[in-house]
This record gives C-alpha cells, structure tokens and sequence, in this order.
C-alpha cells in the first residue's frame, strides 16, 4: 500500500470541527477514542509529546488543537497513514514529525530522544483473535502485531524523568497493561470509562509515570452518556463529555481541578 | 499469646443478630469487610469451603450464616484466634474445622485437599508499610507477614477445578493480585467498593476460577451508601446493601440474578 488516492479518503470533523482530519473510506477510521486519549493528557505549552501508532494522526493533532506550543512527533508503521498524518497536520496547521516506523525496532535516532509525553492508542484486539478485517490497513490499526506489553515497555524508555503515559485500551487488557508497567512506571492510575451509570466499563484510560512513587489508583467510572438506554455513541452525551468533544475542553480527571497539570 | 480471658472479649452481632461472634476487646476485630467478602461467594449446599487466615471466624461463619450444608475449613495462624473461631462456630451451631497454621506452610494433610471456595481477607498493609499496632494480634492481623501473592498461589493450589477464589482487598493492591493471579487462576473479575456515587473505591472483592477461560472484567463499582456525604460507615446504607449486613442477603453480583450461581 504506497498511499490512498483522494477518492479513497473522506474528510471529517473532530472537536467542533477545529480539527479536520483525512481518513480512508474504507480503512481505519478513528471513533471517539482518540478524542477521550487526547484530552486526559496534562500537556503544557512547551512540552514535547511522542505518539505510538498515530495513524492518521487525529489522538495527537486533536491534543495540539487543545493545548498550543507542544513539539509533536508520531511513529506509524504504515506508510499511507504516516502521509496521512502529515497531510492532516499540514492541513490543520500543526507542525507534526512523522517517523514511519515499527515501534518495536526505532530509528538509532529515536532512541536517544526523551518526552514529557506519551500517548498511545494501541490496537485492542490480539493478533489472531478477531475476525480478520477485509481491508489490510484496518486489520494493521485493529490487530495487535504488536504485544500491547512492547508498547508500554517502548513508552517507559521513551519517557523523560517524571513524564506521563496516557493510553487507551479495553478493560480486558488491564492485567496485562499492569504488569508491563510493574518495574518501569509508577503512579499508576485507571480511569474507567462506562457508558451508562451501572454499566461495566468497556474502555480504560491508564495514566502513568515514569519514575512515579504514588500507589496503584482505580478512579470512580467516568461516565459518559445520560440515561439508561443506549442509543448511538454520539447521542446524549453528558455535558462534561460533550464539552470535551465539542469545545476541545480536557477530560474531567478525578481528583484534580482540571486536567491541566503544571510542568514538572 | 496463648489465648484470651473472657474478661478481654466482647460479643457481637453480625447478619441481624444471625452471627454473634466473640471477638477481642483490643485485638483485631471484624468489620463490614468479611461481611462483604462472604456475601459475595456463590456457594451452594454440599460444597466445600477454605478461609486462609479466618481470624476469629467473621467471614466463613457468616458465609455458613446464608448457605446451610456447606463443609467449612478455616486456617489461623495465631492459636487465641484459631481458638476463638472454634468457640464462635460452636456458639452459631456450625461445624467448623479450625487447622493451626501458616498459610505458606501447610500441614501435609491440607496439600492433598481441594476446595471448592477458597475465601480471604488478607492483611491491608505490607510488612513494614504501617504503624505498628499496640496489640500484637492485631498487628499481624493487618499487617503482612506472608506477601500477598502467596495467598492467591496458595489459593490457586487449594482450589478445586472450576472453583472459585474470592477476596477483598484494597484497590492499591490490584496489580500484585492480577500479578498473582497470572497463569494460576483465570475468569478475574473485580468487583470495586466505592463509599459514594463518584467516589474513588477504596476496596475491591476479586473473584477467580481455578481453570476459569473467560477474559478479565472490571464491574462498575458497587456504591455502599446513599448521598454525597459520608457519616458513619453503618448509616444509610443503600437498601441492598443493608439488605447484606441485616438479612442475610447474597451481594449483588453484577452480571448474575443473584449471587447464587448453580453448581458446577
């Protein structure tokens, strides 16, 4: 796959429409996800953020549209989706570095390089373990080549001294994500997020730091939709949720009086 | 220690007056936690049940309380205790085999035994990690002389095929106890107690099964109380739960109908 031809992509709006991102038609296309992992990050101008698996880059360019001054850098394995990611942040006006990349064998280069960031939006389901997707770069974005623990063990390295890991994954991958920080990250905190107040949690934001001394801490469910029934995932969001898909707001992080964190 | 004075016990009620346990005036004292913990246990009549560490008797007794017909096995480390939850079974009617010892040394005899349900309410601290108490046994009550994942791996040998491990802990040792769990005990789930609607849990029940397949699951958390405000741990208990600690009643597990799951 050496790229997509315009007619192959659709353009869509993200955060209001402050971010306009350039997604396949028919391959990996990024839901809500990378929106809830952009804005739980504590990010402050000036500080650098490196993302794992960028895709098209809508988790990072939807964290730059929220907190100006970051210096950006993604990794993609993907040719098509790196030139994606490059042209989505041209297009919106960011200045993104884009390393095509396994995240398992960096560039010597990379492998000096620190960040006070980050971020992560691995595939969720292992390699093998889901219906194969018929389009291959959807079945790269979704299947795990990759073990999620490598993900983590590469974030730790990458981490500068006090800096945060901020990855989103499905609950049953909890265990795993605990142990592949156990010895490299501390600080560790999940935060849940549950469709409906009762409901079990599907998704899990994991925050995490690197030299962390704090204790492991579970937070109470965000919840995210109003109501008992579900409808569609864009409908009836709480207002905390809709302001953070709507107006760029940051995550309500439990315990702290907004996501907003000073610099180390 | 080699046991107490009567002047030195109390009595007191658990289930509505069901239980009436004599425990140590100034010694470790059950709390609503092994209420909780044999709430949650899906056993049925005929079914064998271990508590590892079972202190004066607080949990399987009221276990026993719920399910009649169970076979019911403690083991105590410290000889008043062990002494103490002979007399409490033999005051609440139950026949309760009480073995002396340390958990990570087993009398020969117990290693050729399965259980059904193995049951704990280990020590809240690590060794060390807290002030000491005044009071001896209470001190090795709440503080860890055996690290937590001994007891899971202890556990996970005691189970029988199919059986059920169940566990109240703090939240902060999630990660040893998924750790622990690992490659041992399968189908884990964790059941968080949190004091309020939006409150960080403080405990969890996990729930495990000795050949269990099924992924990891976090349920939303159970809320112990109503209102935003926090008095006494006894007051305005939610009704299902009050219906735990009065009536007798199985633990509302989410994901069943009840508690009681049929027998393998």
């Amino acid at each position: 796959m050496s790229g997509f031809a315009d007619s192959d992509l659709t353009r869509n709006d993200f955060l209001g429409g402050r971010i306009r991102l350039w997604q396949p038609r028919n391959g990996y296309r990024a839901g809500v996800d990378p929106v809830f992992l952009a804005a739980s990050v504590p990010a402050a101008s000036g500080q650098s953020v490196l993302e794992l698996g960028c895709g098209a880059g809508a988790a990072i360019l939807c964290l730059a549209a929220r907190v100006p001054g970051l210096a950006l850098t993604g990794i993609e394995l993907q040719p098509a989706y790196a030139d994606l990611a490059r042209r989505n942040a041209a297009g919106n006006g960011q200045d993104l570095e884009v390393i095509e990349g396994d995240i398992s064998a960096l560039p010597s280069g990379m492998k000096q390089r620190q960040f006070d960031h980050v971020i992560a939006n691995p595939p969720y389901y292992r390699a093998g373990a889901h219906s194969p997707a018929t389009d291959t770069g959807r079945s790269i974005a979704l299947g795990e080549r990759t073990p999620l623990p490598v993900w983590i063990e590469v974030a730790a390295r990458r981490l500068a001294p006090k800096g945060y890991l901020h990855m989103i994954q499905r609950i049953e991958r909890l265990p795993d994500m605990l142990a592949a920080c156990s010895g490299r990250l501390g600080s560790v905190e999940v935060l849940p997020l549950a469709a409906r107040t009762g409901r079990a949690p599907d998704l899990l934001i994991l925050r995490a730091r690197k030299g962390g001394r704090a204790g492991f801490r579970l937070h109470f469910p965000l919840i995210l939709h109003t109501g008992d029934r579900h409808l569609r995932d864009e409908d009836h969001y709480r207002p905390e949720i809709a302001a953070v898909h709507r107006d760029a707001e940051a995550l309500p992080w439990p315990g702290t009086g907004s996501a907003a964190i000073s610099r180390k």
